[in-house]
């Protein structure tokens, strides 16, 4: 297929062309659709200061609507040979559309297009994360009403350090999860700001209305400076990626309680088996493998957010080649973060405690903290001499009953003042 | 001196305690003062709830402010035995307060002490620099004001691509750095939760007033679970990083584009003497040191931000010692990206264009695009078919007159329609 | 079909099931051949521990030749349901060849195995990579000595700064790539160990001979500790990314200083036309798209890296599902390093040298330092003395003849002392 | 103090400068001495090739002797101002020898000075290393047979998965770290190379006599290509990283093994209180904080070793200052390898194992597939039709007799064959 780079038929080096295609293509998989309506955006746009007529922007809006049901019904590929989604869909339009066709280009450029197709995709991927999100936290919410009181030690150092609940640990990914959507929400808004009309980086001479095509495209606002444009790349992707990051951090220290608490040797609860994964050798495994890919894809998202920053680091102002390669590592961390989210939600249903085990499981010194301040607040000894006798007779500290000591500790956000109604508040306002 | 946590004298291993310490004590150098005013906080609580007296709450009070003014004078240092700052803050309040002293500890632990200290400490940095960014900021505008129509040719993959002008290139940086610090702003909002009273990561009996400590310390609102203050380590420093991040790459775009606009195939620009360094060997050299630094510093911080992230990943729930490695990256970064905006600042001032070298560096196919559009726009030609006749005779290509070809580009935020007052109304907001 | 690790028909959850598999098993598509290499071996040896029969063993054999042959001509295919290559070739067995099939992962598990097969691929496609590494070496050599007194300004700081030749430069990749090839040797013999008879990572009762594996499948040595093997995944990659990125840093050298080398301002070569690139927008421009992504490439192999190292940290020895993640950034590094070689080797081929423009360019203060000099040994002044006068009238700085003085810098290595015959004794070791 | 660099009064910046010399200044303390050992070689050469008389080189020599003399007694501080290690030196000499100090820079440069010292101080550091992992190999062999056949459970997915023994576990470390010796090795050699003499990577006109200084500086070779010289900088440093990485992957291992199995819920192992530290607020504390670090100096040092590898990249050929912040990461790294090291060294020795802890935590099913294989063996089932049939019927797996069992693993390296001869002998040949 033709470039639409290409004035002649000059000889090519397939070496080359391979390089800098890479799997490039596959990726504009995930965008085509966000260049559809772009383009359809700029058709019209074209149409209204005059630059198309109203029919020749009629034949375009049309054929792009019918190559986007095309593409979702499967009968569109895009081949290595056709560089990207911008150039798949140039081609058909020439090929049914004729000299119609060969006019949507004007004043636009490969490099708004790209910017303008991946920020639509990371806006409406961001906001189906956002859902599911929300539905994870609805379901944490859920599973620390549920298990308010029931006693889960707390650690420190991977010690057992206090006592702590089952309600108090699992708001703690809720508070996570909260946060989190909130740098979410930013991302949302850094990328939702149209490039559409900056053309190559340089603006163009055409009076295009950009007003209406961020109208049109439900972006919140235009960025001005056409440079700055070609400048975002990498910027906002790498936003996006701390945004996924952050979730990541909150998932993967899920995942490692959900290791730790699952081994044999604590017990504490157990997973529906249908979480789990057997050995290929050993007979007697049920691993919760997912829980440990959950950890590796952090490390995944983490590098890539790197990767992200590192290629624009360095590099001239204006378009290179290079940014090409943040769109694989900004596509693949959003898949791996929304796959993340649905995973640790269908785990969530599936948690079943093993109270007693538990209840052994915790020793009287986990009460060594209580007694201290008890020692504080009765005899009137100061904290640091409380703590030293304490810790010279950790075998007198006495046992607290579990439930009456999770429910002692009345400090805001302690496990016996959890707030629950705080998190369903804030949960609404996401 | 003492260890806060040593209840008898225990034998020690130097080996093991100097690699505990690391250099973390010398970080805490930066955090000192933010941690003698949550213990002020905290004091003046413990009294509000009736654990101290009015009058241990005042000696406490001013012997911390009396500390205070000791470490702002220099006379308090920390040594590698003291461990961290909360050690010499609680045992100087012992030396001279004895039983007063040790009371201070009451309710509260070193893992939220650290916590807010350090959240105190990046809130106040972040504001340093936005201060700093904003007048970055008014610098890059009032040039961009002073060289509007200046010409510089515009460059894709290092190449002249279309006009550009200085007065653009200015601002794309502008538009950057108001993004910058729109994340910056989002940082503030994250680092300004309150951890005081979350103690351990597990709370307490106490019935801390932690409404007055937020108050009292500024901070926006509270963290709620205390076992999330403790998961939140790492996450609000990554997310710190990353408003830091975007900054860096603004800024080092600006140097990137310094390092090639000023060298001698170039010569678009001079810099004044002051901001160049000479070679121990080339007596000839004036080189712009600083911007190649610039673009080092900036590896650095991503690299920074990559470590506080995969340090608590794959880490239980609660306190854990590795935690405390994220300090020193977090205060680098912060001082790295503070610094950074201050050379650019100079450097800003001390540009000097050289319009003769750039007209004699454009070439008249830069106008190729142009040609093609005017094609369009005189004779109906599709783009398409435009574009390949201009590049098809591109020794046809005529000569625009530099101003009138930057004025001709209208569309909205070409550097013929830069849109200035929006910059400057922007720059009001922040 | 049948996951080798199912016991009984349990419910699945699809959720759980395609985040376990992600696209690992497209992965397998480029280590499905090693297994059936190791599966021949292994089940060779069986054979000779008696556990199989000849008539077994020669089934098994048989089979799984013409598995590779099947696979090589693309007729078999691993679906996202097969989980990986070694379900796809053990299920082909069983289907095949009912009991016996059932017999081949005696004595060993999916954790040797895989580790087998990826240091298998691993160590051909480095020895693959050497092939092309030392073609590259073989053409920086001849254009080196083709070039070898041609003038090219020396830059430090992206100043001229002292007078360089395109052979010397051309001599500075050599020397790099053979630094580089000898990381590769390490890289291999690390990789080439045997770590097929460890099974879990906890060994069997079997007597395997794992001499016989270790020396059928060309391994250098066998891994022994069986814990180990599994505790050096990650390891043994990282060392692999560690010799391409050596490779890109030396191969992204190149790349920038030909974008450099390219521009219009220093116009110093040119390439041939089909290494070049054209604009969807700009019909002038011809772009060096694949420097440009041989710099975004580093980048991406660098953080490549840094995910096979934060995978296995903080995880327990034994295998875990998280190293799975691993497979990708290495393969995907390895491919990257061995076309981006592919790419260079094109672009040496390619290169046009302006000698009228750089001579032109050359501007006589880049003799400053010899002039110093020949002060030094003309007049006796001290190094620094000569170097300040220099500094002080460097409109006095005479013009040198660019041969002469290219052949003036006798100093071993320097453009005058370019030793290319220690280059081709080097390139011979290899 | 003047700069090098400096040839007139001319006004400075301190806002550029304290940019430009960071913290740089302090760095050079760990290469002071390498660079006055540099120095020495350097002047004797310039006495050899007659560029300075024998009385001059002598001076030259017992002068640096004496910089060196009371620098080890912590006499000579860099300060700011000083910019650097090199600076100091030479206006050491300037200022006790007046002309004949101003001789010594000549034939050289900075870029070369500060390659060579780096070089010898990382082959310095890196042999220092060397004999600790020596040392620490020699306790885990001593370890492993003291303890050979002491059952451990040994882990797959956090999960019991066969019997393992503490000699087995052991020596996994031990086969680690030669592993990670030989990549160490190699890094000895790669910067075991002579830059000196390739001045500012251009050469010189004086007929320096580089093989001289190659022995007297114990380099093994020469780089020849001066140019290479500069190129190779954040490349030796990455491989030297590397090295690091790749121990600090194995000791980060044993550190999370430690924080498990030293768990109250395990409780396999104890160590001795000196390694141990306490919590500032609950009185029983005493956690491995140093098991912890290990894992988080893990992290530091991987982004480390992207840090010199990102700064380099994208940088044109020839020194640029960016280079410079390759130093710090370098230098901490190899600290925080060197203090791992040791740290672990401590820890080997202050093992205690609790038998009987372990006896009562494994449950039987970890025999599942030694059973499986019992069939294979005695009845001629097919290992696919024993796992079934074993996986389906779970409660009827004997018990095997620990110890009976660990013996039973006799393929090379099981826990019943581990070969501790092999790692002696290897061990002798590091």
């Amino acid at each position: 297929m033709t470039k639409i780079w290409q004035k002649s038929k000059s000889k090519s080096n397939s070496i080359i062309e391979n390089y800098n295609t890479g799997d490039d293509y596959l990726m504009d998989l995930e965008i085509f659709p966000f260049d559809v309506q772009a383009s359809t955006a700029h058709a019209e746009m074209l149409g209204l200061i005059g630059v198309l007529t109203n029919e020749e922007v009629k034949s375009l809006v049309d054929e792009l609507d019918s190559i986007l049901k095309n593409f979702q019904k499967g009968r569109i590929q895009i081949r290595v040979e056709d560089e990207d989604c911008h150039t798949v869909i140039e081609n058909l339009l020439i090929k049914k559309l004729g000299n119609v066709g060969k006019k949507i280009h004007t004043g636009r450029s490969r490099n708004d297009q790209v910017l303008t197709a991946v920020r639509l995709y990371t806006v409406s991927k961001l906001r189906e994360i956002t859902e599911i999100n929300k539905d994870v936290i609805t379901h944490f919410i859920e599973f620390a009403e549920n298990n308010k009181n029931i006693p889960l030690p707390g650690y420190t150092h991977t010690q057992q350090a206090m006592l702590s609940s089952f309600g108090h640990w699992s708001l703690s990914f809720v508070e996570g999860l909260i946060n989190d959507q909130e740098i979410i929400n930013k991302a949302v808004d850094i990328n939702n700001q149209n490039p559409l009309g900056t053309a190559a980086g340089f603006g163009v001479s055409f009076p295009l209305d950009r007003v209406y095509t961020k109208k049109k495209l439900n972006f919140d606002k235009n960025i001005i400076n056409s440079l700055f444009a070609q400048a975002s790349r990498g910027k906002f992707e790498s936003l996006t990626l701390e945004s996924l990051s952050q979730v990541m951090l909150t998932l993967s220290r899920f995942a490692t309680d959900m290791l730790f608490f699952t081994a044999r040797e604590t017990g504490f609860v157990k997973v529906s088996e249908d979480l789990t994964t057997g050995s290929s050798i050993m007979p007697q495994k049920k691993n919760l493998d997912s829980m440990e890919l959950m950890r590796g894809n952090a490390s995944v998202i983490f590098s890539h957010q790197l990767t992200v920053k590192n290629i624009p680091k360095g590099v001239i102002s204006g378009y290179n080649r290079d940014l090409q390669l943040i769109k694989k590592p900004l596509i693949e961390s959003l898949n791996i973060a929304q796959s993340s989210l649905e995973v640790v939600r269908e785990f969530i249903k599936g948690i079943t405690i093993n109270q007693d085990v538990i209840g052994k499981a915790i020793k009287k010194d986990i009460f060594a903290v209580d007694m201290a301040n008890e020692m504080v607040e009765k005899d009137g000894v100061s904290f640091r001499d409380a703590y030293v006798k304490v810790g010279q007779a950790l075998e007198d500290v006495k046992e607290f009953n579990l439930e009456e000591n999770i429910k002692s500790k009345k400090s805001l956000g302690s496990p016996g003042n959890l707030d629950l109604g705080y998190y369903k508040k804030m949960l609404k306002k996401l």
